[in-house]
């Protein structure tokens, strides 16, 4: 999906919601472990309760890896399930040498039809640019994430160039993709640098986790990351797929992402006054 | 596999070589398409190759998610193939958010019985101990890798702490885990670095990539990074994988690694004169 269709499905919607599926056996609802495949099932029935309340969907790949060689299957049957109609991103955190990198791009990209892949900015520009050489596809960057961990090297400050490293990582990535192929990772536990980053990116999307379980708050990160195409996509992760783990699970998770979509357009709507 | 054993391995056998198993369909001979999983007879062969000639493998992820769900299969076949006498790393270059990098560490660990995963340090702390809680399993982490891109962040200086990032992260990370459970990647094509590793973390066990291909030099390596318990392990795929790809690649690929684990013998045995 290209960033004119990506922006149009926003307005249309009037939602930036991304339903991020890091499904847990152990966590979905006891009735579906009857199916021959309950996490594939589970997956189908959330789908079917938020298409028309997100514009992307985010499978975690480490949850699929979890569960061995049938996760792969169960991931890529997801996949095909949610259709070229959202935006699909393989939160997979990728990052190697040249020739490495080419292989994980083929297996997000051609073995499977992801639109983007989240990558780790570590390794430097031959660890990303093979993944920005797929036509119509993406690379999500890592800049500043929302674990606590993210004070451990991303905010260190370097003397050249003067800065945080992520500020650092942003700048020059840059220069490796434009904003139809390239967003960052900002992580809504720091509102606070939103201002800076538009600085530094005021066109590129911005991928925001962190907002419910991790604590970020919706309204903060708007008001200094929106930029008149939206350039926001926010995920939701366990808040939705969690928000009951009983029978009801499918109107629960629709209701959750029907008040974030609610938020969501409201907020969209102070664009366009 | 633990610290001693391995140190016992290395100098039983000589040799302080790990075949990278980077295995390519494309690459690998032709007359190998007849069996039903061409990639598991090409790594089997290699590995009977090579058993008594290394201590440790480490298939490369990327090559086998490239091939699809089957590639899992293969993988986990392969794994199982080498059995428990060789240390066994995952290059994956994972790392998340902390239940995140759990999910990877079970899909390594639990799933398949992998002794190590190569982890990448941007998220932090949280994101690396994870794998640190699993008895008996180790993580490699990223510091200063092989490729042109370790440039890019790894080799910036940073104010606060002093020195560049890849410094950083080593003088951190030793404080997560221990010479029992923490190696650390360090480029081949870095000789000058060894110093200053050696000098941060005496005792921890190094992973080394970029010999052969990639244009390192084992006699410089060694000269600054070994220990008086070897301490490195030195990787090498392609030149092994690939010395010849037509019918007589068992022996050109055991030719490949017998010289280099001549070259370490004769390494080894400068440690104990």
């Amino acid at each position: 999906m290209n960033r004119q269709t990506l922006v149009s499905e926003i307005f249309r919607k009037k939602t930036f919601l991304c339903v991020g599926l890091d499904t847990e056996p152990d966590k979905i609802p006891s009735h579906l472990h009857q199916y021959d495949d309950p996490v594939f099932e589970f997956n189908r029935r959330i789908i079917d309760s938020t298409r028309d309340l997100c514009v992307a969907y985010k499978p975690n790949l480490a949850f699929y890896e979890a569960m061995g060689p049938n996760g792969w299957q169960t991931l890529a049957k997801t996949v095909e399930y949610i259709g070229d109609q959202h935006f699909i991103i393989a939160d997979a955190k990728r990052g190697d040498i040249g020739n490495t990198s080419r292989k994980y791009a083929q297996a997000f990209f051609q073995q499977m039809n992801f639109d983007a892949v989240t990558v780790a900015p570590y390794m430097g520009e031959d660890s990303v640019t093979p993944f920005l050489d797929f036509a119509g596809k993406w690379v999500i960057l890592l800049a500043l994430t929302s674990n606590k961990g993210s004070d451990d090297f991303q905010r260190n400050i370097m003397q050249q160039p003067p800065g945080p490293l992520w500020e650092n990582v942003m700048t020059q990535a840059q220069q490796w993709g434009t904003p139809e192929n390239l967003m960052f990772v900002i992580g809504a536990t720091h509102p606070e640098a939103f201002v800076r980053v538009r600085e530094i990116a005021p066109e590129s999307f911005l991928l925001v986790p962190g907002v419910g379980a991790q604590g970020g708050d919706l309204v903060s990160i708007c008001r200094h990351g929106m930029t008149r195409e939206c350039g926001l996509l926010v995920n939701a992760s366990r808040s939705i797929l969690y928000a009951s783990q009983a029978e009801d699970f499918e109107e629960k998770a629709r209701a959750e992402a029907m008040n974030m979509q609610q938020e969501m357009a409201a907020l969209l709507h102070t664009l366009s006054v």
